[in-house]
């Protein structure tokens, strides 16, 4: 069997912990290139950069950074920067857990999606941690398990996954769970003060995360200490509102 | 019945003709408030600045623009610069078409997903075009006519709306279809040069617009004359895939 080749990316940056577990344990189990933004792109969601030119910088052998998104990297690394056609993408190890609606907002997750959409198979993994995270070997060894399971199975049609593992030593996690994406409450909170030149700024916090316990869910699951896996598509449709909407008069 | 209360944003940018045409039209069904961002911000994607501050400018009565993303707009307008609560957000009218998987890109979109995440009604319009766009005021009007019916009937739980309107003078428009997300081949383009200095840069293009033409989607009804009007919610989930990869012995 050809030895499987892998891109790996992630939006925290090339200089992350996360990236460096993750390519280090697939490294064990396959070739690995390495494209990511040069500093943290996180909540960039599924952006690409159309506006202005991007630059990559070579930092080793099939390791390059680039000063765009993640979205922009799975691109760029694919088509003109490395050396193989990757059989897998994988995204992360993300500092913190992408669950619930917040998987919308992730940079992760969207590198995941973007390569997906480009017809290779992808998974995103993330850490979850309040802080900056412990256990990022413990959930490398398992994306190098589940990197393996991908290549030999190949993911169903039309579908990536989001794996959140929690911040456990390797010994203290429980088997992982397939599972759908959870539900938060939206908390907002925005800081609003004023400047040392006296112009009042904004600036977007992140409030408290309270997410629904629902059975079933990423969120369920890892607050249990499974580790969570859920197949993702690109398809926003919400199929269960197309019938009530037909019912509307519109003319 | 009191008056309907309205939110307008973009990605296009608040001096763009679409949030123009969108505002004038839906003044005359409820109260206008209009927060969008100073500049281009499309290709975003579900992007929220989290790493630096964002500034205001007033330009007018409930009237704002952002140095930060569509997704920003919606937060900031709603929870610190404009005067109501809004019944309703609505987002566009965009230049392009927003139909199949790049929705997962689309900065319009996004903001309506925001919008409904905090559990306010939204709906994101945009005109089919390949230029500038010319029937602005077309699709406007059907966006005046959508809000009032939205404001009386609500929307379905977890959902909002991805409205898609033909480049067409009113009268050559034909009647609404509720679709779903369609789906288009991947063409990657990525221009590869030298700049004035010598170094290498890349920029990523568009290539060909490749949608495939199945019955029921966004892109079937455009493409036929129809108003598109696809639900959406903010859930990746691929249900279809969570049976499958039951089967996975993975530990």
């Amino acid at each position: 069997m050809e030895s499987m080749k892998i891109l790996v990316t992630n939006d925290d940056g090339i200089h992350s912990p996360g990236i460096k577990a993750l390519a280090e344990a697939l490294r064990k189990v396959g070739d690995v290139a390495v494209v990511a933004p040069d500093r943290e792109r996180s909540a960039v969601g599924h952006a690409l950069t159309l506006h202005h030119p991007l630059r990559a910088v070579q930092i080793g052998h099939d390791a390059f950074s680039v000063d765009g998104t993640p979205t922009d990297c799975v691109n760029l690394g694919i088509h003109n920067l490395i050396s193989f056609k990757p059989d897998l993408v994988v995204s992360g190890i993300n500092r913190g857990g992408n669950l619930a609606d917040d998987v919308t907002y992730s940079g992760t997750v969207s590198a995941a999606m973007e390569a997906s959409l480009m017809g290779i198979p992808a998974f995103a993994v993330s850490l979850v941690t309040e802080g900056i995270g412990e256990h990022y070997h413990a959930a490398a060894g398992f994306a190098a398990q589940l990197a393996r399971e991908v290549f030999t199975r190949g993911l169903p049609a039309d579908t990536f996954l989001n794996v959140n593992v929690p911040d456990l030593p390797g010994e203290a996690l429980r088997p992982p769970l397939i599972t759908s994406q959870g539900k938060r409450r939206y908390e907002g909170l925005i800081v609003d003060k004023v400047d040392p030149r006296g112009r009042k700024y904004y600036w977007i916090g992140s409030g408290e995360q309270t997410f629904l316990d629902l059975e079933g869910t990423d969120y369920h699951a890892v607050s249990r200490g499974h580790i969570s896996i859920t197949p993702l598509h690109p398809d926003l449709t919400n199929y269960s509102s197309l019938r009530l909407l037909h019912g509307w008069e519109l003319t």
